[in-house]
């Protein structure tokens, strides 16, 4: 029986650790809160990630590694490489923690992306802007995640105070993307190299969080074949083992890279019931390197994240083909507390269970563009 | 938060705890081994069933209690019932745990029987085998599972030896019956009164224990308006809270009660992938007075029981629509270990994947009466 060690202990653990259990695994997480979610589920060594004494204690307690936050210092990520095996590797996960090493590997693959200068200083600022144009997004090179450390600038008078705001880190500025649609693809490679992917999925952020994804995207055909090509030549690019989401600007049919996470992420969520084989399961999968499973989709499914606090579940057990997920954590603004995955097999019953839903929580506004996306 | 309670530590309260979860439910197991397998996701208070000081403390740490294992005592259940809500209630436990009063609710509510006769002493055989007529089976009114506790007749002569093992219980003796095959319905009903049921399910048993189960089961549509209807009689009758399964011979047409199992049912298992909402996220829906989940197939599904040790994992992770679940038990002659579900779309490609596994597992024979099911 093999144990994996997961270092972070929220929702993304909690799930992990739940598809794991099937395949006869255990599971070790590490988090520095007691109140971490996935210690509901699965044994918890409290921690932070400069404590090298428990991390050398749970290292020996696992057989692999892996993550469900990818801001787990690099040099966490490296030392533990040196005790036990760590996936993805702590050079990918490096990666994908800055946005300039995402950017330039997207344009060594090939895969456009905004237009960006990085930012070290109030005199860089006013040349990046020259060069990118306005509107544009001053963010944070590192430790960015649901649209935390950024700042959009409309005009050079939003200049000012961005720099107050974000000037003590690394930056950099990008231009602001007037995008078509916002879509994902959730790839995943395993140690012995096989590769796979889910359908290309439609995601729709508010407050730079995500709130919606839908998928298999709708007339999106076009798009896929270049968004898996990328995703592919990315993971055997940074030897990525594991699952992880390429994200994506539509720009009038165009592709560009917005960012990866190296990790199962929110917009895979829907995979739980609406894919053969959940994101949860084929990371596990990966980085044991058993056979990954099926990724084919299970007719259309639209994925609601419940954000700051949970709205009432009656509406969604009531509804055929909707799936409860309550993540065990307290209300707090912002944060992610669950999410509810609807699934039909075809798009007119998935439209109507989400305008029952809708109008049953007062979250028309919420399913209103998954809504007119499966109408058009 | 709620927190449910759970007796018995096995497969079923394992599985329970996992469809739990994502409902935001808390779990708390009892079992008197350390290693029961439920506790590696869970919670265990390590106790047997008359240690009412341990019970005490268990009733106190939840808000409602359920069953793993039909055999508690009936007082423990009776007991346990005087401190919490528990269900389903003793009494319809109680009915369950004897096959004597389970054939005299299945008479009730309009469901024939094998015939049947009680034996309480050794004249009382030779009586019931003049009743009855041979062939026969000799079983314990109470504790049997699994085909323990029980003992065909061929002839007279069977009889001493079937008297010697068996005779210091109360006992029933039962025509054996030439069943045309063996079906069983997962029904479901709530605390409010809402029932729901699965698609009738066919069983292939091995030695007297399931191993293979079919579900939708083909060319049922005309017995499984009358299998229902008796479920959901006898789940009425009962005042039944949760899941629970109704097994079933078919004989030329005609259905006979074998027994009822009062909790999630191996031949259930298939539930997880191929029902919209599994027999286990519905039975803790019903305990909780939550409005119960969609019970319709996703297409069509073959669950393979393992039974003493788990076969290699390989075969069953490379196929697509199979999926995996290991208990985390130790090998031992006769227990229930694993099992793998094996779904598709329609009834040709499972059989194509049925065919596929058998062969790389060399377990031909246990897939062969599916694929013969699936091909008339």
């Amino acid at each position: 029986m093999q144990t994996v060690g997961i270092l972070g202990g929220g929702q993304l653990a909690r799930m992990l650790a739940l598809a794991g259990a099937p395949l006869g695994l255990r599971f070790l997480v590490v988090d520095s809160a007691i109140e971490a979610c996935a210690s509901q589920v699965a044994p918890l060594v409290r921690a932070d990630w400069r404590d090298f004494d428990a991390l050398a204690d749970f290292a020996r307690r696992i057989d692999v590694a892996t993550f469900d936050f990818e801001n787990v210092p690099a040099e966490t990520a490296q030392w533990l490489a040196g005790r036990t095996r760590v996936f993805p590797n702590p050079g990918a996960l490096a990666v994908s923690q800055d946005r300039l090493a995402e950017k330039l590997l997207f344009r060594d693959v090939g895969l456009g992306t905004p237009a960006f200068a990085t930012v070290d200083s109030r005199a860089d600022l006013e040349a990046a802007i020259n060069t990118v144009g306005l509107p544009c997004v001053l963010k944070t090179r590192r430790l960015g995640y649901d649209g935390k450390g950024q700042r959009v600038l409309r005009s050079r008078a939003d200049a000012d105070s961005a720099w107050q705001l974000l000037g003590s880190s690394p930056l950099i500025l990008e231009a602001f993307i007037p995008f078509t649609r916002e879509v994902s693809v959730i790839g995943v490679r395993s140690r012995s190299g096989e590769f796979r992917h889910y359908p290309l999925t439609r995601n729709w952020h508010v407050d730079g969080i995500l709130s919606v994804s839908l998928a298999p995207a709708p007339d999106a055909t076009a798009l896929e074949h270049a968004a898996i090509a990328h995703a592919r030549a990315i993971a055997e690019r940074l030897d990525y083992v594991g699952a992880f989401a390429l994200e994506l600007f539509d720009v009038d049919g165009q592709l560009l890279g917005n960012e990866i996470a190296p990790r199962v992420h929110n917009s895979g969520h829907w995979t739980i019931e609406g894919a053969v084989c959940s994101q949860f399961e084929n990371h596990l999968r990966a980085v044991l390197d058993l056979p990954l499973g099926d990724t084919s989709a299970r007719g259309v499914s639209v994925m609601l994240n419940w954000v700051g606090a949970l709205p009432e579940a009656a509406a969604i057990l009531r509804e055929a083909g909707a799936h409860w997920h309550d993540y065990g954590k307290d209300s707090r603004a912002g944060r992610k507390v669950g999410h509810a995955t609807v699934c039909a097999d075809e798009d007119a019953t998935l439209r109507l269970r989400l305008e029952s839903v809708g109008q049953a929580l007062g979250r028309e506004w919420q399913v209103a563009p998954a809504i007119e996306a499966l109408t058009q």
